[in-house]
C-alpha cells in the first residue's frame, strides 16, 4: 500500500493469499501501520508462518483467534487498535472451493461454502460498517475527496470461477457461492455509496496454491496490492484480476 | 403447451405464477398430461385454488403434500403416474423474496432464501435427474432430435433482479439468493448438456402479485408457456423474460 499509512482487518491471515498479504503489507518500504489478522487455529501448525510473522512485527500485526472472540469484540479490538486514525481497509478472503459439480457436490458441502463465503463476508462487512460509521469513519473519510484505499474500503478476493461467463468451463467447481460474493459485493457497492465507500472484487489469478495454479503467491499479492493501490471511486463495484484487467460477471 | 402431450413436475403449486401456471397448463386447448402439484399446506385457505383444480382435473392433477412425503417418494409417485412415457419439464419456482437491503437482512433470513431459492432447486433437479436418467428419460428423450419442453426440460422461474447488471436499481431487494439460482442453472446446463436436457432461466415480469407489478398472473404465465414452447437446444442455458426477450445475467 505505497506510501499511505493504512490500517487494515484481515479476517482469513492463516494461509495462503491471505498470509502473503500480511506479509507483503507490513514488510513493504511502506508499510501498513495496523494489521488485525484472523485466525482460527493460531497454536496449530499450519499458523507457523503467521506467528512467526506477528513476533517480528509486534507493533503492526496484531493476530485475534477467531472463535475466541465473537466479531463484536474483534472489531472493538480493532477499534482501540487504530484510534482516532481509524480502519481503512477490510480483505475479505476466507473461502472454501466446492471442488466438483452440482451432481457430486452435497447440499451441506455448498452450505458451508455459503457461510464461508457469503454469509462471513456479509455479516464482517454490514457489523464493520456499523461500528464503523459511527465510530471510526470520520478520520479515514478526511483527506483528498474521492475513494481511495486510503479511505474505507472493502476488498473481496473471489475467482473467475464466480463469473456467469466462464460457467461453461467453471462449472466443475460449481462455482455458486463465490458467485454470491460478487452479487454481495454489487450490492453493498450501492448501499455505501452515498457513504463514499469504496468496494472492489479481485480475482487473483490461479496462483500456485490452487490445483495447476499459474503464478505463486507473492507475484499474486503483489499485483492485488498494486491494484489496490490505483482504486478509485470511478473503480468502485467492479471485479478486476491481479492485473487490473476488468473480468466478466 | 401447444399440441404437445407433456408431464410437468411444479413443486411450488400453492398460490402465485405457480398455480397460474397449473391453471393454464390444464386448461389450455391441448392441455399437459400429467401434472404434480407439490403444495405445503394443502388443507390451509392459501391451498382452495390448487384443491379446487385438482378437483376439476382429477386425471391430470395430482396434488402431494411437500413435507408428508420425502422428495424421493414424490419422485416416485411422479414415475408411476408418467409410467413409460416419461416426465418433461421440471418447473422451479418455489421461492421467497429477500426485502430489505444487506444491512436490513439478516443472516437468518439469507439463509431462509439460500434454502428455498436455491439448495430446494439443486436437489429437486438433482434427484430428479438421478432417477430420470435411470428410469424415466429413455420415452420423453425419443421423437424429433434436439431439445424442447416436449423432451426433458428444465425451466426455473428466476427474476431480473437476479441479474448482475441491474444490481445498482435492485439491490433495496438484496438479490443473492436469486442470482444463486440463475448460476445453478448455467451449471446444470453445462453438465446435463450430454444429456440433452434443456434448462432455461425465465422472468415472468413484476406481476400484479408481487409489489407495483406491471401485468397480472394470467398474461405473465402466458407469456412464460409460449416461450417455454419456442425453446429448442440453441437457448438451453438462455435466461429470457415471458416476452422471451434476452436478459443480462
Ligand atoms: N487458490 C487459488 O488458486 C485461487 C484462485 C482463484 C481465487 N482464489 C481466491 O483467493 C482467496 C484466498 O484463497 P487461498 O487460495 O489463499 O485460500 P486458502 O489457502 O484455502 O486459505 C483460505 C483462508 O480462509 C480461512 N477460512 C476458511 N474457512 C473459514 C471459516 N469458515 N472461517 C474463518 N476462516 C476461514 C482459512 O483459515 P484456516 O487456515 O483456519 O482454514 C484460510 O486462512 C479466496 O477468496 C479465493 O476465492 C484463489
Ligand atoms: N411476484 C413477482 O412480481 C415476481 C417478480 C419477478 C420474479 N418472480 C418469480 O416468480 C416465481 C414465483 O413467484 P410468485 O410471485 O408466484 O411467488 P409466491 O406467490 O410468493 O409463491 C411462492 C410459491 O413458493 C412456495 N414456497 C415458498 N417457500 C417454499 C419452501 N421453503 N418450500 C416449498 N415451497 C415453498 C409457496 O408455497 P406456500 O404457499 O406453501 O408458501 C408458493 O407456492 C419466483 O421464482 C420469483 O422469483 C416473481
Amino acid at each position: 500500500m505505497a506510501a499511505k499509512a493504512c490500517s487494515v482487518l484481515n479476517p482469513g491471515a492463516t494461509r495462503g493469499l491471505g498470509l502473503e498479504m500480511v506479509k507483503q503489507m507490513v514488510e513493504s518500504p511502506w508499510p501498513v501501520r495496523q494489521l488485525l489478522a484472523c485466525c482460527r487455529d493460531l497454536d496449530g501448525l499450519r499458523a507457523e508462518g503467521l506467528r512467526d510473522l506477528a513476533k517480528k512485527h509486534p507493533n503492526v500485526i496484531t493476530v485475534v483467534r477467531l472463535g475466541e472472540y465473537s466479531l463484536c469484540s474483534i472489531l472493538l479490538q480493532m477499534g482501540s487498535l487504530v484510534g482516532k486514525a481509524g480502519l481503512n481497509v477490510l480483505v475479505n478472503n476466507t473461502w472454501v472451493l466446492t471442488h466438483g459439480t452440482m451432481q457430486t457436490t452435497s447440499t451441506q458441502e455448498i452450505q458451508a461454502a455459503f457461510n464461508t463465503n457469503i454469509l462471513g463476508p456479509m455479516d464482517i462487512t454490514k457489523r464493520t460498517f456499523k461500528m464503523y460509521l459511527f465510530f471510526l469513519m470520520s478520520a479515514t473519510k478526511s483527506g483528498k475527496p474521492g475513494m481511495f484505499c486510503s479511505k474505507p474500503a472493502v476488498v473481496s478476493i473471489s475467482s473467475m470461477v464466480a463469473s456467469m461467463a466462464t460457467v461453461k468451463e467453471m462449472c466443475s467447481f460449481f462455482p455458486m457461492a463465490s458467485a454470491g460474493l460478487n452479487m454481495l459485493t454489487l450490492c453493498a457497492t450501492e448501499e455505501f455509496r452515498k457513504d463514499e465507500i469504496l468496494f472492489a472484487v479481485l480475482h487473483p489469478s490461479d496462483w500456485k496454491g490452487g490445483e495447476g495454479g499459474a503464478i505463486d503467491a507473492p507475484e499474486s499479492v503483489e499485483g492485488l496490492l498494486s491494484v489496490m493501490d490505483s482504486l478509485t471511486e470511478k473503480q468502485t463495484g467492479v471485479f478486476l484480476d491481479y492485473e487490473g484487467k476488468v473480468m466478466p460477471w
